[in-house]
């Protein structure tokens, strides 16, 4: 199904010449830099260390899918914005107009993907984000 | 619902009380800070510019809804790491085994979220990253 000879192949990025295989041989935590010259300082155009496996990918799909609901967003970013500390699901569904039980079944979406934490105070249940789950997410969608 | 007043209310970051009618009155392009004193540095755990509203919920949710799913992901990463350029579909059947119509089916998800351009050349497909797609998204994710 390939038009084109398999790898390495040579790209062009950014006007120069780039051989693939630099950025096949340097996979890295964060942007994937290809130079043909190891003194050049040519980016590629990568999100987060280039191409990702179907664990990491399901992994990250996962959390993606939790994010992809306009309420759950809405209600993240009231308890983001409200500060570093917990918030209580009795002070979400006045701002958006919407019940306890819907909150409960949102933010659960959220726990359970790892992005907040949940903790039980007397009657009500508070929440906190997980900084280090929203920097994953960063990184990948990082293409510099 | 509420066990709490409602706005203005006083929250405690990083131990320090915290009006929170600092953060309604300092909406900004990046992260909020709130400030009791308005000399004192203390951020506010936010994401992007705090609360959205419904209609960015919905921008934002579509976006990550084309994102949620794993073999998506690893055809994005393999098309950006093949650098900034545009990439034929022709060469992403291979890396992950699936078939052209699942590649295709897969990539037109991603082009109607705005996330990738596609271009007919000849008989192939070709692909690049909207990179302005993808810093909206980090905007948003990044809760400094």
């Amino acid at each position: 199904m390939s038009s084109t000879s398999a790898r390495p192949v040579n790209i062009t990025t950014r006007g120069s010449a780039v051989d693939r295989t630099d950025c096949d041989q340097e996979p890295g935590p964060d942007a994937v830099r290809c130079h043909s010259d190891p003194s050049a300082e040519i980016d590629c155009c990568t999100l987060g260390a280039g191409p990702i496996d179907a664990a990491e990918a399901e992994h990250l799909a996962m959390r993606l899918k939790a994010l992809s609901d306009p309420t759950r967003l809405q209600l993240l970013s009231h308890v983001t914005a409200r500060g570093c500390g917990d918030v209580c699901a009795c002070d979400l569904t006045e701002p958006l107009g919407i019940s306890q039980p819907t909150v409960s079944h949102h933010m659960k979406k959220l726990v359970d993907a790892g992005l907040l934490t949940r903790e039980q105070k007397g009657r009500w249940a508070h929440y906190s984000v997980i900084p280090s789950a929203f920097a994953e997410l960063r990184a990948f969608l990082d293409l510099s």
